[in-house]
């Protein structure tokens, strides 16, 4: 066990607690605090509370200071006004503690920054921990602590919650219960000056009283952490996290398509899916889902079946099912034989399967053990409407029979529609191991979750970023020279040439304003090439003149610039013209893009999609944030509409896939590589039919923004 | 009353009743109904139970037939064997009974359609109307008439609830009695061979006991009716539909499993808007927005307001509030500094505003009336998590005081986040005409019906299509020469006439295999003209110089076609070259698109959005139905990105959007004109900025399809 896993095990399952702020009057939290710890602890005599003006309080000695404490302490609960939490806190390193809640509200969370960090100051010098300060305390189930001012001790149970508002996590701890759902242990984070969620996921992930870990999140500290925590605690078991926060934007300057692209939430919504961390969107769900991987095995496969007895919920579970990503499978003949035996001659063998509002508990075990023993089956869903002619509690006994008797470990949920009869019903489902909801759509979508899960961890997570080989010295030199000229947006010939230095092909491209300098340019991007005129106020080129393709010699182009400048000046006399654009010529290829937005919490932010002019427009993008691996490219393709493109839409041939993933690792370890680099565009990424180019993939346009320099400065 | 609306009352308050089929066994359905209707039913001897083979049941003297009954009878229920069906229906049709309900299964749902039709020839004999068969009977808690084998009466409410699955009815049954939901009546409508959805909208709509109207749908029988009739209930009274079958699966099992066809459901979706019906995804939200309409006062305005003690609730009801389109009103300086009195410094007086864990329930009492008594704010969202310091009755007392003190009619809605006292807190809460949900987001999203309800109710639902001029005999002509000639498919040129004689500016295009031919052709269209290829393999034209823009003469006619023949051959020499297409230039407008699809349930289903050649990749398009209002093509406009391409994207000018609308309105008329086009598609739609051409607005490409020669013929 490491040390902060000891520390942790202290402050949620202490055998000795000081109680700093202690109180007589029954109104005040740490009066609250002694008697909820006296109340559901089971050794009152490791209790001590502190107060200098009280000698004994409810029942127990008290003492002026925990320095006085005749026992050594392992868990400190500090209660006193902000003002003077450091002093106690101090004593409470001079006595040794490690683990230290602090209750008291008056920091951070009122914009008293400094005084925060002066608490988690005094802690290191004594290797202390702190949990806090603002928090509503903790509560444990495993050792029945309840060092919060909650004034019942969660039911006992295997879900770890982790909240980072203190009146949800009081309000939770009452629902919970309400709802007979389990938990190890309740957290409330607070201003998380010091422990974080970081912590607490590495520490359930190892504990073995928790099997599920779900948090209330509303940002993390350090993205980086706790995206590398979390992907290795999740391939251990499940994390769900109700993150809310989807409708904030962004505040900070946006220098980027990439940036504007993706909303503040973006970054949090993938490094959730890279981490395997499923993401609730309300507290229901996210207790819905907990309890199914709290009791279920995890589904060997995809192949899901429902069983109903009324079409309309039927129905209302295959549109569930499709939201949620899980399979029907087509039922074999051989098995549509076997389970035609359970129902009348109109139920219905396709799946759902219907057993008709005809079915008996008896049918209904006959089917589900059908389901149970066939080998194909890997998920049973189970819908049932309360009818005339069946007792609820009669079909869960024959659920809990048939699951039992054939005893291989595959995940049921059940959802049971009617009244009081059904909701007593549910419950003992539930107490026989098996989840049921109110709604199909919970019983279906509870499946989905375990589904999800299990593709998470038959996912390669190898990184494929390392074997990438690139020319890093050639783009540093670019990069330094631009931060030493004190730029921060690169020259277009230099976002090239990064471009090229980390295998990403680029048409090469010049902008001139003479004749002559055309010719030159022309000379050195190689024969034939394409002038076209450079204006913010011509859209469509082609309409005034403004772009002549396929020139093949100097003479060519001489021609061509006089051509495009008398042409432009006669159909657009207003254009503001920048010059004209001398680009080898290469054909058209599919509008793909990639992209770069260094995010704040989570770093590199990389992503693709469909490209051209209206990008902005369609949005058809896809992120991920470094490090990535090929399948996480392949995934953010398939994400897209424009792996369509990729594919080939009608009839035209597929491009190189391959090519693609390769570079968008490219530019996730170009991001990688320079902290510098704050932003990337690279639109039109052309992606070529197979063998219709070469390069199968070009870049038409790259940008590169580096960090204002004040920052850049800092590396 | 119609004469309808008198069977229907007939049908479900009836005063005096024959169970045809009556039973002493218990366990016969016969028997259940009978028992449940002496259970409910104040007065036992006008049910009269009807049985051959009995002389007395639960203690009522029992007839061989109905016609042996001395009493006038207002409903029969039959629940005899199929077979025996239609001679017991003729007995209750010569008998002169007028409303007829049909538990018996055994036909349409299992194939036997003819033996249904049979039914209702018997009935309209009579000018009887059936409700069924197949259906679980109908329960009426005006007049306490169980007439079904549901066990218990539904609690007494107002909210109708209709059910095309029977097992959804009897299990709902049970859970809106848990849930303290109150019905009015429970319509289980079966196979609908005669009365249906439409007709019990229609009842409900001017029904004195209902306030609120639910069904659960699979589909509707005739879209066209049924969207008429809804148009003018809703004006009156909420719908709220669930409809599943969102997934391809899903509208199978429907077909395969109720016998009724299931429209594409984007119809369904669209048709709903444009009633007004609220299309609700589970039953949890049909019911807790049914609670909310059913208690609730209309929104004056659109002003919400968000009070919490819970940062972490406020910010999940933050989210919601974007989703379910709930504008949170930035609080004014005057009401914000009144407000301050209710909680301490570091609460928050934004929107949500946050009276922080401190708030007592004197404080949620005093900001509420705060807001209740300011005309801005015209809906109030209340979240509290339940905290150590306040008792969840005292905080629902407090709002309830609130309340009832400043008496103004303005939507409340609550969530209280905690266990059983908050359980029981909002149950008196819900007594007291408040609804209460147990998230932030159902609280949020009962609201956000209630505004979409009232933005409804708002609209000019005056039909544009009238006043709008069209050459209607121009467009007959072509058509009917194309059916003559025994063609569903209109030649490019017919296509485009038979456009602009709907007022829709065309761009002028012939296709030429010869030199000759073009020159022609360019004659006709107009100078100056482009040439270009057609070819299914080139799908750049540009780049294998297949293109030439700007021709002025007959002599460079023929030099433009000869050049292109010759490019294509050297560039392209494989394309299969299918002709040259001559065609006036017009300049390339920003792409957008048109259509009509007539869809088989609700006819008519006009599209538009974003254009070009990616157009089913983006899939940027919004449907409607006809008849069309223009209120209803800006709304069509306004859901895709194609209304930014509109407004004019990247410093662009605006477009005509009004000359847009009238296009789309110019296709509906179209499509309701002529019945024989079956699909019509303009892509591009050429849109241009104002002043930048004339017309503002082009097709220039128009696809007509009339219906398949079978189905043509008959008109």
């Amino acid at each position: 066990m490491s040390e902060q896993s000891e520390v942790i095990t202290k402050l949620l399952r202490p055998d000795s607690i000081a109680v700093i702020g202690a109180a007589r009057e029954p109104n005040k939290i740490g009066h609250a605090i002694v008697k909820n710890l006296l109340r559901f602890s089971p050794s009152r005599e490791k209790v001590f509370p502190i107060n200098p003006n009280a000698d004994e309080i409810l029942g127990l000695k008290c003492y002026k200071s925990i320095k006085d404490v005749p026992h050594n302490v392992d868990l400190a609960v500090i209660a006193v006004p902000a003002k003077a939490v450091p002093q106690v806190l101090r004593e409470c390193v001079e006595k040794g503690v490690k683990a230290i809640a602090i209750i008291s509200a008056g920091f951070k969370e009122i914009g008293n920054v400094k005084e925060e960090l002066e608490l988690v100051e005094i802690a290191r010098k004594g290797s202390a921990r702190i949990l806090g300060p603002n928090i509503i305390g903790v509560a444990d189930t495993v050792k029945k602590v309840n060092a919060s001012f909650i004034q019942q001790l969660p039911k006992e149970g295997n879900i770890a919650f982790i909240s980072q508002s203190g009146a949800l996590a009081i309000g939770l701890a009452g629902w919970t219960s309400l709802k007979q759902i389990g938990l190890s242990d309740l957290v409330s984070m607070g201003n998380k000056a010091d422990l974080n969620e970081v912590d607490f996921i590495e520490y359930f992930g190892d504990d073995e009283y928790t099997k599920v870990i779900t948090l209330y999140l509303e940002g993390v500290e350090d993205g980086r952490k706790f995206l590398e925590v979390s992907k290795k605690v999740s391939k251990k078991k499940p994390i769900i996290v109700l993150k809310p926060g989807k409708s904030e934007r962004t505040s900070q300057a946006i220098r980027s398509h990439t940036g504007s692209l993706a909303g503040s939430d973006i970054a949090y919504e993938v490094a959730f899916k890279q981490a395997g961390i499923i993401r609730a969107p309300t507290i229901i769900e996210l207790f819905d889902w907990a309890v199914a991987f709290n009791l279920l095995p995890l589904p060997r496969g995809e192949n899901s079946v429902i069983l109903t007895n009324g079409g309309g919920a039927g129905v209302m579970a295959t549109d569930a099912a499709e939201e949620f990503k899980v399979k029907l499978m087509d039922i074999p003949n051989d098995l549509a034989e076997k389970l035609r035996k359970f129902m009348p001659p109109f139920g219905s063998v396709y799946n759902p399967v219907d057993l008709t509002g005809m079915a008996s508990p008896s049918d209904y075990e006959g089917a589900l053990k059908t389901l149970l023993e066939d080998d194909r089956v890997n998920n049973v869903i189970i819908l049932y409407c309360h009818t005339a002619q069946t007792d609820p509690a009669d079909v869960a006994n024959a659920i809990i029979r048939a699951k039992s008797s054939v005893g291989k470990e595959k995940p049921i949920t059940v959802c049971f529609i009617g009244g009081k009869e059904c909701e007593d019903a549910m419950r003992m489902l539930i107490s026989n191991g098996i989840p049921a909801y109110d709604t199909p759509e919970k019983a279906v979508s509870a499946i989905g979750q375990l589904l999800k899960y299990r593709r998470f961890l038959e996912k390669n997570k190898e990184e494929d970023m390392k074997e990438i080989k690139v020319d890093k010295s050639r783009a540093e030199k670019i990069i330094k020279a631009a931060i030493e000229e004190k730029r921060n947006i690169l020259l277009p010939s230099e976002a090239a040439e990064v471009a090229k230095s980390y295998g990403i092909p680029v048409v090469d491209k010049v902008r001139v304003n003479t004749v002559e300098d055309a010719v030159k340019a022309a000379n050195s991007v190689g024969y034939p090439v394409v002038l076209e005129v450079e204006s913010p106020n011509i859209l469509h080129k082609v309409d005034v003149g403004g772009i002549i393709l396929n020139i093949k010699s100097q003479d060519e182009v001489r021609q061509a610039y006089e051509k495009i400048m008398k042409n432009v000046k006669e159909k657009a006399p207003n254009a503001e013209i920048r010059g004209i654009i001398v680009r080898k010529m290469v054909p058209q290829g599919r509008e793909t893009a990639i992209g770069m937005h260094r995010d704040p919490t989570f770093g590199p932010l990389i992503m693709f999609g469909s490209g051209g002019t209206l990008i902005e427009l369609y949005k058809d993008v896809a992120f991920r944030v470094t490090p990535l691996t090929k399948e996480d490219a392949e995934e953010m393709i398939n994400e897209t509409k424009a792996s369509k493109l990729i594919e080939g839409i009608r009839g035209e041939k597929p491009s190189d896939k391959e090519k693609v993933k390769e570079i968008i690792i490219r530019i996730a370890k170009l991001a990688e590589d320079f902290p510098e680099i704050e932003d990337v565009d690279i639109n039109p990424l052309f992606v070529y039919g197979v063998g219709d180019y070469n390069p199968p993939v070009l870049a038409a346009d790259v940008k590169v923004v580096l960090k204002a320099l004040n920052a850049s400065q800092s590396h």
